[in-house]
Protein backbone atom coordinates (compact mmCIF):
# COMPACT_ATOMS: atom_id res chain seq x y z
CA UNK A 1 0.00 0.00 0.00
CA UNK A 2 2.82 2.46 0.76
CA UNK A 3 4.19 1.99 -2.68
CA UNK A 4 0.97 2.58 -4.18
CA UNK A 5 0.56 5.79 -2.03
CA UNK A 6 3.97 7.41 -3.50
CA UNK A 7 3.52 6.04 -7.13
CA UNK A 8 0.20 8.41 -6.56
CA UNK A 9 1.92 11.39 -4.85
CA UNK A 10 4.52 10.80 -7.60
CA UNK A 11 1.97 11.37 -10.18
CA UNK A 12 0.07 14.64 -8.04
CA UNK A 13 3.70 16.03 -7.91
CA UNK A 14 4.13 15.71 -11.83
CA UNK A 15 1.06 16.96 -12.66
CA UNK A 16 0.76 19.98 -10.02
CA UNK A 17 4.35 21.06 -11.64
CA UNK A 18 3.11 21.01 -15.41
CA UNK A 19 0.21 22.60 -13.99
CA UNK A 20 1.74 25.73 -12.11
CA UNK A 21 4.17 26.19 -14.93
CA UNK A 22 1.48 25.74 -17.80
CA UNK A 23 -0.34 28.32 -15.36
CA UNK A 24 2.73 30.78 -15.46
CA UNK A 25 3.98 30.42 -18.86
CA UNK A 26 0.49 30.09 -20.70
CA UNK A 27 1.38 26.78 -22.02
CA UNK A 28 -2.36 24.99 -23.16
CA UNK A 29 -0.71 22.15 -24.30
CA UNK A 30 1.31 21.75 -21.18
CA UNK A 31 -2.38 22.46 -19.53
CA UNK A 32 -4.19 19.44 -21.29
CA UNK A 33 -1.93 17.05 -20.32
CA UNK A 34 -2.58 18.11 -16.63
CA UNK A 35 -6.41 17.51 -17.48
CA UNK A 36 -5.99 13.88 -18.97
CA UNK A 37 -3.15 12.78 -16.71
CA UNK A 38 -6.09 13.43 -13.98
CA UNK A 39 -7.58 10.63 -14.99
CA UNK A 40 -4.59 8.62 -14.18
CA UNK A 41 -4.48 9.54 -10.90
CA UNK A 42 -8.34 9.07 -9.86
CA UNK A 43 -7.68 5.36 -11.24
CA UNK A 44 -4.66 5.19 -9.53
CA UNK A 45 -6.71 6.25 -5.80
CA UNK A 46 -9.65 3.77 -6.98
CA UNK A 47 -6.85 0.88 -7.37
CA UNK A 48 -5.59 2.05 -3.95
CA UNK A 49 -9.06 1.85 -2.02
CA UNK A 50 -9.65 -1.84 -3.84
CA UNK A 51 -6.77 -3.07 -2.27
CA UNK A 52 -6.98 -1.32 0.78
CA UNK A 53 -11.03 -2.68 1.35
CA UNK A 54 -9.56 -6.35 -0.08
CA UNK A 55 -6.97 -6.33 2.81
CA UNK A 56 -9.80 -5.30 5.37
CA UNK A 57 -11.71 -8.24 4.27
CA UNK A 58 -8.73 -10.88 3.62
CA UNK A 59 -6.20 -10.08 6.45
CA UNK A 60 -8.54 -8.47 8.62
CA UNK A 61 -6.14 -6.14 10.74
CA UNK A 62 -6.45 -4.79 13.94
CA UNK A 63 -4.52 -2.07 16.15
CA UNK A 64 -1.88 -0.40 14.53
CA UNK A 65 -2.04 -2.30 10.77
CA UNK A 66 -5.50 -1.53 10.68
CA UNK A 67 -5.02 2.07 11.27
CA UNK A 68 -2.52 2.29 8.60
CA UNK A 69 -5.05 0.75 6.17
CA UNK A 70 -7.99 3.47 7.46
CA UNK A 71 -4.91 6.29 6.94
CA UNK A 72 -4.29 4.77 3.15
CA UNK A 73 -7.78 5.42 2.51
CA UNK A 74 -8.05 8.80 3.58
CA UNK A 75 -4.47 9.13 2.07
CA UNK A 76 -5.71 8.41 -1.23
CA UNK A 77 -8.50 10.74 -1.44
CA UNK A 78 -6.82 13.48 -0.28
CA UNK A 79 -4.05 13.07 -3.17
CA UNK A 80 -6.84 12.06 -5.75
CA UNK A 81 -8.29 16.03 -4.55
CA UNK A 82 -4.76 17.43 -4.96
CA UNK A 83 -4.97 16.02 -8.62
CA UNK A 84 -8.01 17.84 -9.22
CA UNK A 85 -6.67 21.28 -7.70
CA UNK A 86 -3.60 20.80 -10.23
CA UNK A 87 -6.24 20.02 -13.03
CA UNK A 88 -8.56 22.81 -12.05
CA UNK A 89 -5.21 25.32 -11.91
CA UNK A 90 -4.66 23.75 -15.63
CA UNK A 91 -7.92 24.47 -16.87
CA UNK A 92 -7.91 27.93 -15.57
CA UNK A 93 -4.56 28.05 -17.88
CA UNK A 94 -6.70 26.73 -20.71
CA UNK A 95 -9.89 29.02 -20.90
CA UNK A 96 -7.49 32.03 -20.82
CA UNK A 97 -4.93 31.05 -23.43
CA UNK A 98 -2.75 32.62 -25.00
CA UNK A 99 -3.68 35.34 -22.34
CA UNK A 100 -1.95 35.02 -18.98
CA UNK A 101 -4.51 34.27 -16.36
CA UNK A 102 -3.25 36.95 -13.49
CA UNK A 103 -2.26 40.45 -14.16
CA UNK A 104 1.31 41.24 -14.10
CA UNK A 105 1.09 42.81 -10.66
CA UNK A 106 0.13 39.20 -9.36
CA UNK A 107 2.32 37.15 -11.35
CA UNK A 108 5.06 37.22 -8.36
CA UNK A 109 3.04 36.17 -5.97
CA UNK A 110 1.61 33.25 -7.88
CA UNK A 111 5.07 32.32 -9.10
CA UNK A 112 5.50 31.66 -5.25
CA UNK A 113 2.27 29.92 -4.98
CA UNK A 114 2.93 27.27 -7.39
CA UNK A 115 6.93 27.20 -6.15
CA UNK A 116 5.33 26.43 -2.89
CA UNK A 117 2.95 23.74 -4.51
CA UNK A 118 5.70 22.21 -5.80
CA UNK A 119 8.26 21.92 -3.28
CA UNK A 120 5.30 20.21 -0.98
CA UNK A 121 4.36 17.97 -3.27
CA UNK A 122 7.81 17.27 -3.79
CA UNK A 123 8.19 16.94 -0.17
CA UNK A 124 5.23 14.30 0.32
CA UNK A 125 6.39 12.03 -2.54
CA UNK A 126 9.33 11.67 0.27
CA UNK A 127 7.16 11.53 3.30
CA UNK A 128 5.28 8.94 2.11
CA UNK A 129 8.44 6.79 1.08
CA UNK A 130 10.89 7.09 4.34
CA UNK A 131 8.62 8.70 6.76
CA UNK A 132 10.80 11.16 7.77
CA UNK A 133 8.82 13.39 10.22
CA UNK A 134 11.15 16.54 9.92
CA UNK A 135 9.61 16.96 6.29
CA UNK A 136 5.48 16.78 7.76
CA UNK A 137 6.98 19.62 9.73
CA UNK A 138 8.66 21.36 6.76
CA UNK A 139 5.45 20.93 4.94
CA UNK A 140 3.46 22.30 7.70
CA UNK A 141 6.24 25.49 7.56
CA UNK A 142 5.33 25.70 3.54
CA UNK A 143 1.76 25.73 4.32
CA UNK A 144 1.83 28.75 6.71
CA UNK A 145 4.02 30.66 3.27
CA UNK A 146 1.13 29.90 1.50
CA UNK A 147 -1.92 30.89 3.52
CA UNK A 148 -0.36 34.15 4.05
CA UNK A 149 0.24 34.61 0.02
CA UNK A 150 -2.88 33.65 -0.22
CA UNK A 151 -4.44 36.42 1.84
CA UNK A 152 -1.97 38.49 0.41
CA UNK A 153 -4.06 37.75 -2.89
CA UNK A 154 -7.34 39.07 -1.86
CA UNK A 155 -5.03 42.34 -0.49
CA UNK A 156 -3.88 43.25 -3.83
CA UNK A 157 -7.17 42.24 -5.11
CA UNK A 158 -9.33 44.05 -3.20
CA UNK A 159 -6.57 47.19 -2.89
CA UNK A 160 -6.69 50.74 -4.60
CA UNK A 161 -3.97 49.71 -6.89
CA UNK A 162 -5.72 46.85 -8.70
CA UNK A 163 -6.70 48.09 -11.93
CA UNK A 164 -7.90 44.42 -12.86
CA UNK A 165 -11.04 43.31 -14.21
CA UNK A 166 -13.83 41.38 -13.05
CA UNK A 167 -12.30 38.72 -14.94
CA UNK A 168 -9.00 38.86 -13.68
CA UNK A 169 -10.91 39.06 -10.01
CA UNK A 170 -12.82 35.51 -10.52
CA UNK A 171 -9.37 33.97 -11.81
CA UNK A 172 -6.82 35.41 -8.93
CA UNK A 173 -9.51 34.07 -6.30
CA UNK A 174 -10.45 30.79 -8.00
CA UNK A 175 -6.51 30.28 -8.38
CA UNK A 176 -5.53 31.34 -5.45
CA UNK A 177 -8.08 29.23 -3.05
CA UNK A 178 -7.00 26.16 -5.55
CA UNK A 179 -3.05 26.46 -4.31
CA UNK A 180 -4.15 27.03 -1.04
CA UNK A 181 -6.55 23.80 -0.82
CA UNK A 182 -3.96 21.54 -2.81
CA UNK A 183 -1.44 22.53 0.43
CA UNK A 184 -4.42 21.72 3.05
CA UNK A 185 -4.74 18.29 1.22
CA UNK A 186 -1.05 17.90 2.26
CA UNK A 187 -1.03 19.02 5.46
CA UNK A 188 -3.90 16.73 6.05
CA UNK A 189 -1.67 13.94 4.91
CA UNK A 190 1.75 14.58 6.56
CA UNK A 191 -0.39 14.87 9.37
CA UNK A 192 -1.32 11.23 9.11
CA UNK A 193 1.90 10.07 8.60
CA UNK A 194 3.40 11.71 11.28
CA UNK A 195 1.03 10.10 14.08
CA UNK A 196 1.39 7.04 12.12
CA UNK A 197 5.04 7.28 12.98
CA UNK A 198 4.63 8.30 16.53
CA UNK A 199 2.00 5.82 17.24
CA UNK A 200 -0.71 7.94 17.73
CA UNK A 201 -2.93 6.06 15.72
CA UNK A 202 -5.97 6.96 16.75
CA UNK A 203 -5.58 10.07 15.38
CA UNK A 204 -3.76 8.88 12.72
CA UNK A 205 -7.17 7.19 10.76
CA UNK A 206 -8.76 10.55 12.19
CA UNK B 1 -24.05 4.04 12.19
CA UNK B 2 -26.91 4.54 10.39
CA UNK B 3 -28.54 6.72 12.88
CA UNK B 4 -25.24 8.23 13.36
CA UNK B 5 -24.73 9.25 9.73
CA UNK B 6 -28.75 10.49 9.92
CA UNK B 7 -27.80 12.51 13.02
CA UNK B 8 -24.78 14.09 11.53
CA UNK B 9 -27.16 14.66 8.15
CA UNK B 10 -29.09 16.35 10.17
CA UNK B 11 -26.98 18.82 12.03
CA UNK B 12 -25.54 19.59 8.64
CA UNK B 13 -29.10 20.49 7.70
CA UNK B 14 -29.58 22.99 10.79
CA UNK B 15 -26.36 24.52 9.88
CA UNK B 16 -27.06 25.20 5.62
CA UNK B 17 -30.60 26.34 6.29
CA UNK B 18 -28.79 28.89 9.37
CA UNK B 19 -26.27 29.82 7.10
CA UNK B 20 -27.65 30.71 4.04
CA UNK B 21 -30.48 32.72 5.79
CA UNK B 22 -27.90 34.57 7.32
CA UNK B 23 -26.16 35.06 4.36
CA UNK B 24 -29.40 36.21 2.70
CA UNK B 25 -30.31 38.24 5.23
CA UNK B 26 -27.06 39.83 7.17
CA UNK B 27 -27.87 37.76 10.38
CA UNK B 28 -24.46 37.85 11.75
CA UNK B 29 -25.89 36.66 15.28
CA UNK B 30 -27.00 33.37 13.05
CA UNK B 31 -23.62 33.40 11.03
CA UNK B 32 -21.92 32.87 14.20
CA UNK B 33 -24.09 30.17 15.61
CA UNK B 34 -23.37 28.25 12.18
CA UNK B 35 -19.44 28.91 12.87
CA UNK B 36 -19.76 27.34 16.72
CA UNK B 37 -22.06 24.91 15.54
CA UNK B 38 -19.61 23.29 12.77
CA UNK B 39 -16.80 22.01 16.59
CA UNK B 40 -20.74 19.88 16.75
CA UNK B 41 -20.48 18.73 13.10
CA UNK B 42 -16.56 17.64 13.33
CA UNK B 43 -17.08 16.04 17.07
CA UNK B 44 -19.85 13.84 15.87
CA UNK B 45 -17.48 12.75 12.46
CA UNK B 46 -14.73 11.93 14.34
CA UNK B 47 -17.42 9.76 16.40
CA UNK B 48 -18.98 7.64 13.77
CA UNK B 49 -15.23 7.09 12.60
CA UNK B 50 -13.78 5.78 15.52
CA UNK B 51 -17.13 3.44 16.06
CA UNK B 52 -16.43 2.37 12.29
CA UNK B 53 -12.63 1.65 13.04
CA UNK B 54 -14.16 -0.18 16.13
CA UNK B 55 -16.42 -2.42 14.09
CA UNK B 56 -13.72 -2.85 11.44
CA UNK B 57 -11.68 -4.29 14.63
CA UNK B 58 -14.01 -6.19 16.71
CA UNK B 59 -16.84 -7.73 14.15
CA UNK B 60 -14.21 -7.87 11.45
CA UNK B 61 -17.01 -7.79 8.19
CA UNK B 62 -16.36 -8.84 5.01
CA UNK B 63 -18.43 -8.51 1.60
CA UNK B 64 -21.50 -6.67 1.79
CA UNK B 65 -20.98 -5.50 5.44
CA UNK B 66 -17.35 -4.22 4.89
CA UNK B 67 -18.24 -2.34 2.21
CA UNK B 68 -20.78 -0.46 4.23
CA UNK B 69 -18.39 0.31 6.70
CA UNK B 70 -16.22 1.82 4.53
CA UNK B 71 -18.89 3.45 2.68
CA UNK B 72 -19.52 5.22 6.25
CA UNK B 73 -16.03 6.71 6.98
CA UNK B 74 -16.28 8.65 3.15
CA UNK B 75 -20.10 9.69 3.68
CA UNK B 76 -18.83 10.66 7.41
CA UNK B 77 -16.16 12.48 5.53
CA UNK B 78 -18.05 14.24 2.92
CA UNK B 79 -20.85 15.23 5.78
CA UNK B 80 -17.75 17.03 7.41
CA UNK B 81 -17.03 19.50 4.49
CA UNK B 82 -20.74 20.25 3.81
CA UNK B 83 -20.46 21.35 7.54
CA UNK B 84 -17.12 23.35 6.43
CA UNK B 85 -19.15 24.90 3.20
CA UNK B 86 -21.83 26.10 5.34
CA UNK B 87 -19.09 27.70 7.86
CA UNK B 88 -17.37 29.23 5.04
CA UNK B 89 -21.19 30.39 3.67
CA UNK B 90 -21.85 32.20 6.87
CA UNK B 91 -18.04 33.14 7.33
CA UNK B 92 -19.18 35.39 4.65
CA UNK B 93 -21.94 36.98 5.97
CA UNK B 94 -19.99 37.60 8.94
CA UNK B 95 -17.43 39.48 7.26
CA UNK B 96 -19.87 41.84 5.38
CA UNK B 97 -21.80 42.26 8.30
CA UNK B 98 -23.71 44.96 8.47
CA UNK B 99 -23.86 45.03 4.52
CA UNK B 100 -24.97 42.09 2.84
CA UNK B 101 -23.07 39.77 1.38
CA UNK B 102 -23.63 40.33 -2.60
CA UNK B 103 -24.95 43.11 -4.48
CA UNK B 104 -28.84 43.48 -5.67
CA UNK B 105 -28.82 42.08 -8.95
CA UNK B 106 -27.18 38.54 -7.64
CA UNK B 107 -29.55 38.26 -4.55
CA UNK B 108 -32.47 36.33 -6.24
CA UNK B 109 -29.66 33.85 -7.88
CA UNK B 110 -27.91 33.01 -4.20
CA UNK B 111 -31.92 33.03 -2.92
CA UNK B 112 -31.89 29.82 -5.06
CA UNK B 113 -28.52 28.44 -4.69
CA UNK B 114 -29.53 28.78 -0.86
CA UNK B 115 -32.84 26.91 -1.18
CA UNK B 116 -31.77 24.28 -3.39
CA UNK B 117 -28.84 23.08 -0.78
CA UNK B 118 -30.65 23.45 1.61
CA UNK B 119 -33.51 21.32 -0.12
CA UNK B 120 -30.72 18.96 -0.68
CA UNK B 121 -29.52 18.74 2.64
CA UNK B 122 -33.39 17.78 3.84
CA UNK B 123 -33.30 15.03 0.97
CA UNK B 124 -30.50 13.79 2.17
CA UNK B 125 -31.95 13.50 5.35
CA UNK B 126 -34.45 11.46 4.39
CA UNK B 127 -31.84 9.56 1.80
CA UNK B 128 -30.07 8.50 4.81
CA UNK B 129 -32.79 7.61 7.00
CA UNK B 130 -34.89 5.30 4.57
CA UNK B 131 -32.62 4.60 1.74
CA UNK B 132 -35.12 5.47 -0.95
CA UNK B 133 -33.30 5.59 -3.90
CA UNK B 134 -35.50 8.50 -6.16
CA UNK B 135 -33.83 11.00 -3.63
CA UNK B 136 -30.62 10.01 -5.04
CA UNK B 137 -31.89 10.59 -8.17
CA UNK B 138 -33.80 13.89 -6.90
CA UNK B 139 -30.68 15.41 -5.36
CA UNK B 140 -28.82 14.76 -8.46
CA UNK B 141 -31.53 16.97 -10.44
CA UNK B 142 -31.20 20.01 -7.59
CA UNK B 143 -27.58 19.60 -8.30
CA UNK B 144 -27.72 20.30 -11.85
CA UNK B 145 -30.03 23.21 -11.31
CA UNK B 146 -27.18 24.51 -8.46
CA UNK B 147 -24.25 24.10 -11.71
CA UNK B 148 -26.45 26.06 -13.97
CA UNK B 149 -27.13 28.70 -11.43
CA UNK B 150 -23.52 29.04 -10.66
CA UNK B 151 -22.17 29.30 -14.41
CA UNK B 152 -25.08 32.17 -14.16
CA UNK B 153 -23.18 33.68 -11.55
CA UNK B 154 -20.21 34.17 -13.35
CA UNK B 155 -21.97 35.28 -16.20
CA UNK B 156 -23.31 37.66 -14.46
CA UNK B 157 -20.24 38.79 -12.90
CA UNK B 158 -18.34 38.96 -16.13
CA UNK B 159 -21.29 41.00 -17.65
CA UNK B 160 -21.34 43.77 -19.08
CA UNK B 161 -23.97 45.28 -16.55
CA UNK B 162 -22.17 44.13 -13.36
CA UNK B 163 -21.68 47.23 -11.36
CA UNK B 164 -20.06 45.63 -8.19
CA UNK B 165 -16.02 46.84 -7.30
CA UNK B 166 -13.75 43.49 -6.88
CA UNK B 167 -15.18 42.71 -3.13
CA UNK B 168 -18.26 42.16 -4.44
CA UNK B 169 -17.28 39.95 -7.50
CA UNK B 170 -14.72 37.99 -4.93
CA UNK B 171 -17.31 37.32 -2.69
CA UNK B 172 -19.82 36.21 -5.44
CA UNK B 173 -16.91 34.05 -6.98
CA UNK B 174 -16.23 32.10 -3.33
CA UNK B 175 -19.74 32.14 -2.12
CA UNK B 176 -21.05 30.37 -4.97
CA UNK B 177 -17.96 28.08 -5.47
CA UNK B 178 -19.09 27.01 -1.38
CA UNK B 179 -23.02 26.76 -2.59
CA UNK B 180 -21.97 24.43 -5.61
CA UNK B 181 -19.05 22.35 -3.35
CA UNK B 182 -22.02 21.63 -0.81
CA UNK B 183 -24.22 20.24 -2.62
CA UNK B 184 -21.37 18.21 -4.72
CA UNK B 185 -20.78 16.63 -1.86
CA UNK B 186 -24.57 15.51 -1.03
CA UNK B 187 -24.31 14.35 -4.80
CA UNK B 188 -21.55 12.19 -3.90
CA UNK B 189 -23.08 10.48 -0.54
CA UNK B 190 -26.45 10.04 -2.88
CA UNK B 191 -24.56 8.06 -5.22
CA UNK B 192 -23.31 5.86 -2.45
CA UNK B 193 -26.25 5.49 -0.76
CA UNK B 194 -28.01 4.35 -4.31
CA UNK B 195 -25.09 1.62 -4.91
CA UNK B 196 -25.22 0.24 -1.32
CA UNK B 197 -29.09 -0.23 -1.61
CA UNK B 198 -29.06 -1.70 -5.58
CA UNK B 199 -25.90 -4.15 -4.71
CA UNK B 200 -22.76 -2.13 -6.69
CA UNK B 201 -20.54 -2.47 -3.59
CA UNK B 202 -17.43 -2.04 -4.83
CA UNK B 203 -18.71 1.52 -6.44
CA UNK B 204 -20.27 1.89 -3.39
CA UNK B 205 -16.90 2.54 -0.94
CA UNK B 206 -15.54 4.09 -3.83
Amino acid sequence: MQERLVEISSLVAVSIENATRAFNESDVTLAETVIADDVKIDTAAKELDELAINILARQQPVARDLRIVVSALRISASLERMGDMAEHIAQLARYRFPDKVVPKSLRGTFSELGALDVAIAKKLVDLLTNEDVRLAEEIRNDDDKIDALHLSVFDKVLGETWKGGAIDTVDATLASRYHERFADHAVSIAKKVQYLATGDWVAASA
